[in-house]
């Protein structure tokens, strides 16, 4: 991977000259580290901590804000049955196998791909075998159990130590505990932030007038208990999600501000294209959702609105894509979903989904709670309609004879076709033309025949429809943005590797300003209390450097860790009290008077202004050529 | 309780009156009630979510930025050699009994003091036997288990439901669970935030250039596994805290902004007080240094800057207060510890907690983890001393005879002694006194006669001090005072108790504006879209009330969730491009250009300027009365 700095050539992305940086300046560090550390765990430094908090307030800016979204901040010990419901304790697992001789525990789909990536590399492997490799290395993440077994088996695939190991078997990512005393309060932390809000849903719409469409978001830890993490910062154990639920009628995902962002092009690499030629679409959200690729207006405005927040934030547009879910990977609920992915030295990251849940959340959520979470639109007007409806009648004589213990959940379930117009239409209509329809309950299927059911017209008078909600899932993992971000904003001053710099935009940066006297001289430091507490009255975070280094070394320094600004004391600050002020990326230096730098750096760092703007304002400084 | 309407006369505070309001408007609800919840967890809905995102930034305002302190973010789960070291494994626990019939578990402390406060009702008590249930209703709490059990024995305490009750034994409060799949590896949800400080302390150091004081914080959530949680928001399994670790030189702890904050006003409780005539001392933070009552700069600097952050989010004067703690609640390793506690209709509340907690935390993870966590400071000029120190040499054969086995750790403890010049000196000296020493090691107790030891006068170079720093840890919880303050700010209209007023300070009111056409009329509604566009520019939270009510309803709205500022679009809007803009506490309005509107709001609610500022700058506006 390149880096793309602001100013100079390009240069190779060096991904340990950034690590150490990361290290040796505290943004972030292995957890418990006195202690050996736990794989999966990082802490945030100083400089990380700033980045994640102003990460934070932008998002809630963007789009808790200027969407009037309800935030919510809920609950991460859950107790059994929510998950449950969810499907978390069933299905939230990956499969792991034991190296027999060390007695670690080992990611399967992991091992496998390694094997075949090993594989890979031999030059006498015969076009066919390479395709074939190709296959399951495209694959392995998504295969049930069983095919994941038969193709370890396939391959003799062994540990990275040479060993045997264990049949595959699943492991649940949930961290278990216990809630109170009694030991059958089972709980979780919660892998995601999502089910305190379907759970919440009843009071949100009251909350919001009763009425759709609406958005709620929660911004929060979720925790998942990686079989064994690796890719640093990539997978890890606990980390921070931002997550919106977007409540929609289901027969109406239109958006009322998608035309705001219609015209905006977007990287799209489509699931048709991943089992093809691979290539990126380059087309509006427009023009995607009118030719039917992203299934419809609101899901395509979260694309955009998420678009437009990497970018603000640094993400770099060229190495920024949607890419959408392949049949393999997609729940089964689910109509479409994209994942926006950010290029890494990792390669392509997902970063943030976005996907239509369509009604599965609350209808498993109302089924397991007995609540109904639901939504009653009335007509307008108080309008009140007739309509037809089907009413279905069984024969339960029939039925029982040939369900027997069954016939009950058959006959519950028929009835609720009835419920629904179009079902019981439809129903009907095929029982007509086939003289049987298979049904599936509860995971069986019966055959109901013509003699089961008998169908009536019928009218009704109604004055609103009752519908459960589909929702839209934008869901951002902070983490991965942060670090994806640290890679795009990195780079190294035109011949010194050893000098680096974090490109972070000024809404982003860790630390907005520092201030600098030029010498340590006494008739300097009085100005480093005035201007620091100038800027502390208009919210700007800022670090002096007051150390004997010469001012080159202090603005590496400060450099190296994003701030964007540098003021510079000086002996004409003593005579007119102005003082330089730098700009990070350029190095550009122009002269300010203190009375205007708080309030002229305040509108730098909320982007109201640009550094052009200044430049065009103040004369320049040049300063003797940036000594080390 | 009373509450202190900001107008108007006092009135009885309404616990359920607030209650009502809080779940009526979502501003918290118990977690997953749609599951019939679960005890001690709670949702913050959206109001509740907004006030608690203003005053975490309100306090990394106060307290990060102004203080420059290091913030961090560490992770929740936790591996349990850290809590081994902190003490938490085998210290943080309550003692329960078990109901044996029902099988509940209960707090025994709680049951205590619940059997203890029926009987202190009966009418018949001698004066001798009110003073013994009084001094148990004080002590209860911080019963040693043993104490515990021999009280609820020597009252025959049953459980609520009058049946027998098990032996009490400890329950340890941390939420346990397994790190990854070997089921040896225990970790725990950490109990609070601050071990996440101390294990970073070498990297925070080096982080300040090496330098003290300096002051790590944090803001996160903390878990406790709460027998049987009661007290609404006051007792909870999950909630947000947020700490500081103030580092100082254990011979140095002034602080250098004392002078600042030594001339206001606290109310202090004193440990001796709350053993004599119950009374408040009224002083200044200075006099209290001065007269030794609070025993340094620093942990008064900190009460005084947790005063001041207190009164501007809202919480009253007169409602709050620092209680000092008594010996037997005290760790004995601290040196000074006070709580400020707010006043509700529950009591008086610990939320914020101020100890001075000595070198024990550091010792204690630099002890489990062999990695040594002290400062080396050198002396100023590169000055290098020489000085005296005594060489302390044992006696192995007299100590091994004398103790055996234990001879070890006592010549390992004898010469620690001797690296210490202080202790060393005190150590001689008092032998050669008294003939033998008495030594405490790992809990066990050593005489040392002077045969044992002997004593060299030598000399040493050293170019600078190593030391343990000791810490000063302010620790919020933040929900208990966000309940307090809620508490704080709830009021009714004079003569409609229906009519409930949060007056919460702009600055945590979780909507600063409501966008509110008078009547729903075409003409009026273009305005909406244009101040709240305006509005959300100056990242100004809003929210529009366009519903058919009449005008006084809206306000009565906005008023009971603490918006302070109402802005009415009326007929004068079309003709001159003017609103009026409501005061919620005052009910006062004056009538403003749309131009001049939100800026205006912007700097009301950062308190930049105050509502008498507008008022006396803008014509008055006089509505028909409210109506409801």
């Amino acid at each position: 991977m390149t880096s793309t700095p602001p100013t100079g050539e390009k240069q190779e992305f060096n991904r340990s000259g950034l690590e150490s940086l990361l290290t040796r300046r505290f943004f972030i560090s292995p957890a418990f580290d006195i202690y050996n550390g736990v794989a999966g765990l990082y802490d945030y430094g100083p400089n990380g901590c700033a980045i994640k908090a102003n990460l934070i307030n932008f998002w809630r800016q963007h789009f808790v804000l200027n969407e009037d979204m309800l935030e919510v901040d809920c609950t991460s010990v859950t107790p059994e049955q929510v998950l449950v419901a969810s499907g978390h304790v069933a299905k939230f697992s990956d499969n792991m196998v034991r190296d027999e001789v060390s007695k670690q525990y080992l990611r399967a789909d992991h091992l496998l791909e390694d094997h075949i990536k090993k594989l890979l590399k031999d030059p006498k492997n015969t076009k066919e075998k390479i395709a074939e490799y190709e296959h399951v290395l495209a694959k392995a993440g998504d295969y049930p159990l069983k095919q994941l077994q038969e193709t370890l088996n396939k391959y003799a695939v062994k540990s990275p130590e040479g060993n045997p190991i264990s049949e595959a078997k699943p492991f649940n990512l949930m961290f278990k505990t216990q809630i109170g005393p009694s030991e059958g309060s089972v709980g979780y932390l919660r892998p995601e932030t999502a089910q305190g809000i379907f759970v919440n849903f009843a009071k949100l719409l009251e909350y919001n007038g009763s009425k759709l469409p609406f958005a709620a978001a929660q911004i929060g830890n979720a925790f998942r208990n990686e079989i064994a993490p690796r890719s640093g910062l990539l997978r890890v154990r606990e980390f921070t999600m931002a997550e919106i639920e977007h409540f929609v009628n289901p027969l109406d995902k239109s958006h009322s501000k998608f035309s705001e962002v219609a015209d905006q092009l977007v990287n799209l690499l489509s699931a048709e294209a991943q089992d093809g030629d691979k290539k990126i679409i380059v087309m509006t959200f427009g023009e995607a959702v009118k030719s039917g690729l992203i299934n419809n207006e609101t899901l395509a405005y979260f694309m955009a609105r998420t678009q437009s927040f990497l970018h603000t934030i640094g993400i770099k547009p060229n190495h920024l894509r949607f890419r959408q879910h392949q049949a393999n990977e997609m729940a089964h609920y689910a109509s479409d979903c994209w994942d926006a992915e950010i290029r890494s030295s990792f390669g392509w990251v997902e970063c943030v989904g976005h996907a239509d849940r369509s009604c599965f959340d609350l209808t498993s959520h109302a089924k397991a709670s007995k609540k109904p979470l639901e939504v009653f639109e009335p007509f307008k007007n108080n309008e009140k309609k007739v309509i037809d409806i089907i009413k279905v009648d069984v024969n339960r004589g029939v039925l029982g004879k040939t369900f027997k213990g069954s016939a009950g959940e058959v006959s519950e379930y028929l009835k609720t076709v009835g419920e629904n117009h179009e079902l019981a239409y439809n129903f009907q209509k095929d029982l007509e033309a086939k003289g049987s329809v298979v049904i599936a309950v509860n995971g069986n299927e019966y055959i109901i025949t013509k003699d089961m059911v008998t169908f009536k017209q019928d009218k009704k008078t109604i004055s609103g429809s009752t519908y459960v909600p589909h929702v839209i899932e934008p869901s951002f993992g902070l983490g991965r943005i942060i670090y994806s971000l640290l890679e795009h904003s990195y780079w190294t001053r035109e011949g010194d590797a050893n000098r680096g710099v974090l490109s972070l935009p000024p809404i982003i940066a860790p630390v907005k300003a520092s201030v600098l006297p030029l010498v340590n001289n006494e008739k300097l430091l009085p100005f480093i209390q005035q201007i620091n507490k100038s800027l502390k009255e208009q919210g700007i975070s800022s670090k002096v450097d007051d150390t004997g280094v010469a001012i080159g070394r202090k603005y590496a320094r400060t450099d190296e860790i994003g701030i964007p600004f540098a003021i510079t004391i000086d002996f004409q600050t003593v005579d007119d009290q102005t003082v330089t002020l730098r700009e990070r990326d350029t190095t550009k230096q122009i002269r300010i008077p203190i009375t205007e730098l708080s309030l002229t750096i305040k509108k730098l760092c909320d982007h109201l202004i640009y550094w052009s703007d200044v430049v065009a304002k103040y004369p320049a400084y040049e300063p003797q050529a940036e000594s080390k």
